[in-house]
Formats: C-alpha cells, sequence, structure tokens
C-alpha cells in the first residue's frame, strides 16, 4: 500500500482522465508508457481516456498529457478544463478568472466563467477545402479542418446514418497521411448542431473537444458571414459544448467535474 | 468533498468492481440503482461491471451485490473473489484460509489457497441438452448449462468465428425465455480451452466466473468420464481461470486484486 500514490479521476462531456498530483515533478521518471496503459485500463486499472500529470515549475503549472496508450500529446480541449478544475478545488487557484497552464503547445489561458463553467482557448483553425469520407457503404463528402490535429467534417441526415463506427472511416492517405479524426454532424436549430466523431487511434469517443471545433468551423462556412458572436452549441454524445471565435481563435467551453479521488496501490 | 465517501477498485481476470466499505450498513439506503450507474459508468463515474457493498451482519460479512445498471444479483464468481481480498487487505480476514461470505444465493467459502488466489464454490450445475445460437450469419449447436443462470456453449474451430458479438446471439427463447449467456469455446490442449463470452445485459466481457463454469461442464462431457481432478485452464480475454469438480459442485479459481482506493466525491 505505502508505495501507492495519488490521483483523482475527473472528465470533461465524458472525456475522462487520470490527475496525478506532482507539484515537485517526482513521478517524471516513473510514469512510463506502461504505467499510462495500466492506469487508463478500464478494467485492470482506474479507467480513463488521458492521465494528466500536474507538475508546478518556473511559477506556473504544466499539463503532462500522455495518451491511453502511453503516447504523449501536446494539447487536449476537454482535458485542460479537467486539469484547471483539479488546479481550482485542490492547488488553491480557486478564485482566479484567467489560469495559465504550460502545455507543449505553448500556454494556455483557461478562462473561469460564471458558471463555473471553464473555457480553453484551441487556438487559429485552418480549413483546407472538401474530400470524402466513407463507413459502412456510405461516403460524404467532408471538410478538411485543422485544429493543430487533423480533422474530416462530414453533415449528415441522421447520427444514425454512419451505423457502427467498428472501424476508422475510410479517408483519401493523400489527404490524411497520418490518419484523421471524423466528424458526423447534424443541425439540431439555429446555432445548434449535434455530432459523432470517430478519434484516429481511440475509435469512437464520447467527446472530442478538437472536434467540437472542427465541426463548429464547418458550420460557420456552411452558414456564411458574419460569425455569431454567441457561437454555436454542440452536443455531444457525453453532453454540450459551447465553441465561438475570438478573432482568429476558436473556444471551447464546457463543464469539468471530479468525481473521484484516492491512492493507486496496485503493484508494479 | 465532505459528503463524499470511501471505496475500492479491483478486479478478478479483468471483470472489475467498486467495493463500498460499509461495516454498519449505513449506506443501505443511500446505494440507490442511480447511484449504482454513477459509479459503474466508465466515463463519468469511477467504472465498473458492479457493485460489491461489504456489510459486516450477525457475524458475517454480506456481499451485496449490484449489477453495473443498477439491477440486484445473487452471485458473481469474480466479485466475489474481489470481495474476499477486500477483507483479506482491509478487514482483518488476512490468515484465515476459509472465509465465509453471505449472499443472496446463501453462504458461499471462499478458499485462500498457499499462492493466494481464491477459490469459490459456484455450486451445482445442471446439463439441459442440446440447442443452437447464431451469430453473424452462423450457427452452432451449443450446451444448454445452467449454473445458477442460464448458459450456451458453443465449440467453435477458432475464436474469431464469430466475428465481432455487437448484438446478444440469437437463441431460442423458448429454451431461454429470460435470455441466455453464450460462451464460445476453443480447445488450447488437454485440460486447457479458452473461450470468449457474451453476456446477457451486458454484452461481450472480459471474464465470467459462471461461464468459466458452464465451458468446463460442457469440455468435461465432451471429453467423457472419469472426471478430471484437476479440472480445466479456462483462458478468458481477461485472463486465466482454473475451473475443477470436487463432487457435485463446481470451484472456480483465479486471482483478485484491489489496484485503487479513494473517496467518491461527485455531487449528487
Amino acid at each position: 500500500m505505502s508505495s501507492g500514490f495519488p490521483f483523482f479521476k475527473g472528465h470533461g462531456t465524458e472525456n475522462d482522465f487520470v490527475v496525478l498530483p506532482d507539484r515537485e515533478g517526482l513521478l517524471h521518471g516513473e510514469l512510463s508508457p506502461k504505467l499510462v496503459r495500466q492506469l487508463c485500463d478500464r478494467r485492470a486499472g482506474i479507467g480513463a481516456d488521458g492521465v494528466l500529470r500536474a507538475v508546478h515549475t518556473d511559477g506556473i503549472w504544466f499539463m503532462d498529457y500522455r495518451n491511453s496508450d502511453g503516447s504523449i500529446s501536446e494539447m487536449c480541449g476537454n482535458g485542460i478544463r479537467v486539469f484547471v478544475q483539479y488546479l481550482i478545488e485542490h492547488e488553491g487557484m480557486g478564485g482566479h478568472h484567467l489560469i495559465p497552464v504550460m502545455t507543449r503547445d505553448g500556454v494556455k489561458t483557461v478562462t473561469v466563467e460564471d458558471d463555473h463553467s471553464l473555457t480553453a482557448d484551441l487556438g487559429r483553425p485552418e480549413v483546407f477545402g472538401e474530400t470524402k469520407v466513407s463507413a459502412n457503404g456510405h461516403t460524404w463528402s467532408a471538410l478538411h479542418v485543422s485544429m493543430g490535429n487533423p480533422h474530416a467534417v462530414a453533415f449528415v441526415d441522421s447520427l444514425d446514418e454512419p451505423g457502427h463506427l467498428l472501424d476508422a472511416p475510410e479517408h483519401d492517405d493523400a489527404v490524411y497521411p497520418e490518419g484523421v479524426n471524423v466528424e458526423f454532424v447534424v443541425r439540431r436549430g439555429e446555432g445548434h448542431i449535434a455530432m459523432r466523431v470517430h478519434e484516429r487511434g481511440s475509435g469512437e469517443t464520447r467527446s472530442c473537444g478538437t472536434g467540437a471545433g472542427a465541426a463548429m468551423v464547418a458550420t460557420e462556412l456552411a452558414d456564411g458571414m458574419p460569425y455569431r458572436p454567441e457561437g454555436y452549441l454542440v452536443d455531444v454524445p457525453g453532453g454540450t459544448l459551447t465553441v465561438r471565435r475570438e478573432g482568429e481563435h476558436i473556444l471551447l467551453n464546457g463543464p469539468a467535474v471530479l468525481v473521484a479521488e484516492g491512492i493507486w496501490v496496485a503493484r508494479r
């Protein structure tokens, strides 16, 4: 037991994370890809889409983000909200309106809204034009959007239309040499869409922050100028996000909640 | 935070459970089906196949077992090992060779083996004869075995043969009016089989204790008398179980491990 270390478990629109408090950076050597996979294992571990190690360095909190397969990622729009919720509840950052977080993609500033929801800056999107994606015998026209990572946004008549997404939707390898996140989007009303998302390397997930951003950018283009200042509601399977534009940047707003805290005691 | 309550997380061959310490039985009123579903939610909660509430009453520990959908079950062959592992590590039951546990199916005695694995008595099986199951356009002959709950055991040439088990395999509703757990079994060698299992109400799972028992009973019959006193190794996706017969009873042996302990802090 004494060899365990503390953790928190939280989620943002059901994109879930294990947070490892590590103010002094002592876990850096210990957090191997194997340990990340053990922590994220949904049966034999705690279970999560990723691990967020919280290190305090040079006066700022660093979010060391790991995917559940043990690999490293720069940023995660849902993860950074859970990370900031941890800082607010357990690291004395409550009461602040703007909380800076160091990531591998640079310093991101998260805004604490009056309703306690959190807004993260996803940076500048890039739109590259039309492509095609296919699944279960259907083919859709899709918009190629980069949110730092590659997306294909396809409008569908119904979220049931793509069927079971057991495998990654087929895509143009020349357009997406490193794979693609595919969003299937329907209209719900004015300024309101809903989507399903298949994430490369993860399969269909309950939510994807950058995917919501890409879906909003595609909708915005389809709706024409001027942009809606209040942005769009984006329903994902795990909840609802709000995505809006501020200048050239895309802002992602949504909830974040910590549901459990504990000690990891598994023998290594 | 102060409204939280303690939990443990553990698994037996990757059939995983939230254990709720409740010596005095104070959580009885609180543990609603809704709360069970919240705890077992793999994204928004802790995540588990079921909840095991540990209540000490009349000098014996009672395992209050709940399925992840909030419903009540009598017994669980993997769950009772995790339950006993909790009693050993946290309720002073270490050093005992035989540990009795009260369940809704009566008192079960769990044996602590020299290698620290745990053996649970699954009781008496009943064999009802041949039936058929179908999935993805294939149909197999299957043996109808009851382990208290209903099973259909089908021998297949390869564990890939049934394909993706998105939906419950089709079965004879006259034989299984309340649904059935379906085991697909291959031979691995003498006294050694491997299986996949689709559990009614849960889908395909990493392990099923009674399913391993049913698969062993079907194999035993196919192999003819006399029964192997050392039993059979049964590989499941989440590990390996040993199933053997003692008189008319089926004994299930396997590992159990607690991986985390903590406080559930989610707002209710």
